[in-house]
């Protein structure tokens, strides 16, 4: 995919982090957080923190630190969340109805417009009120309901076959549960969900603390 | 969680996108990658990626790069996936299911000994092979079957309910994918798989891509 901006790839990607945790500590209600406070929380050191929200404007004030309210506020807007954005979701099978079932998922702003199946059985059902349509009406219902974003939630051997119909149909961008990487062309963003990633650092996790546990018992 | 090791999170996460990566070249059946050559592939700096592999002892020499397959067993191994684990998945519903129905879970040392639900209509049921139990059963079978991960796939509002059972059945690690976090003692190691940190990522750059549009269309 190609991007124009000179805002870095990893900024983009602790951004949501950012959001995740300020939304964390306004449900606490507390008011006012310092770049210090907000390190400890989130991970990332304090002068990374603060070069990453100064990209895209000083948002504080130093001596006081940022209002945790309009922080919030002003990262979901520079994530896009204050936009609405259609949505199809491609593959109606479990993941595909576990997505459709995610209530964040339309409360951000995501609206599932449709849901599409390659199996007769699962073809005309709803799920939570999201209809499931044949597969073959797919390319034509993205043109019709100028759909902004395809989901794809079917097994890895089909993902690239979808991702060509998402593709002809005129989405700007793909979000990818397939365990498999997909190739499109330059011009649609794709996002891959990987699991694996947080499995294997989970793994990573579990086999240094074991080690440690049996130093620590035969030393 | 508590941490006894000096290599930070940062590097421990960077791990599992090195291990997807090499997997990809090894299947194109390259032999010998340079870290100049993984940075456009990983987006990391090379230096980065020799510093991180640095902390494991070197594994590249000087003027010949990383053997592609060396490179991948050992973060494998540095990985723990070449140790088998015991599962169990609690909340059978579309995103329990989903999860026993991937079969790279199993594949790469993960094996689900039983799922667990509240649901009398899907206790009882095999999903891919495996038995849902009855959730009252849960405490018991971690002890009765030394199951090292809990995998928490319930509904948002169960989820903390579960993360108790499961630690006092005695797990050593949590996966959750429930939105929402988990409270448990600080010896349990806990991995969230935030779904929204990947949405948001794709929010930004479609909002990115749609301002430079209209910004080129109308200056």
């Amino acid at each position: 995919m190609e991007r124009f901006s000179n805002i870095s790839m990893a900024v983009v990607r602790r951004l949501p982090k950012y959001y995740r945790h300020l939304g964390e500590i306004k449900k606490k209600d507390i008011k006012r957080v310092s770049s210090q406070e907000l390190s400890k929380i989130t991970g990332f050191t304090a002068s990374q923190i603060r070069q990453d929200l100064n990209c895209f404007g000083g948002f504080g004030q130093q001596g006081y630190g940022y209002n945790v309210d309009d922080l919030y506020q002003e990262i979901g807007n520079i994530l896009g969340l204050n936009r609405i954005y259609k949505t199809v979701i491609v593959g109606a099978g479990n993941l595909g109805q576990a997505i459709a079932n995610y209530s964040f998922f339309e409360k951000s702003g995501f609206i599932i417009k449709g849901m599409f199946d390659i199996n007769p059985k699962v073809i005309g059902l709803k799920i939570n009120d999201k209809k499931v349509y044949d597969i073959e009406e797919l390319v034509e219902f993205i043109k019709d309901n100028e759909i902004d974003i395809g989901i794809i939630s079917t097994p890895k051997n089909q993902c690239q076959k979808v991702a060509e119909a998402l593709s002809q149909g005129g989405v700007k961008a793909i979000w990818n549960f397939a365990p498999s990487d997909i190739k499109v062309s330059d011009d649609i963003l794709v996002e891959n969900v990987h699991l694996s990633e947080s499995l294997f650092t989970l793994s990573y996790l579990l086999k240094e603390k074991e080690d440690i546990e049996y130093s620590n018992k035969y030393r």
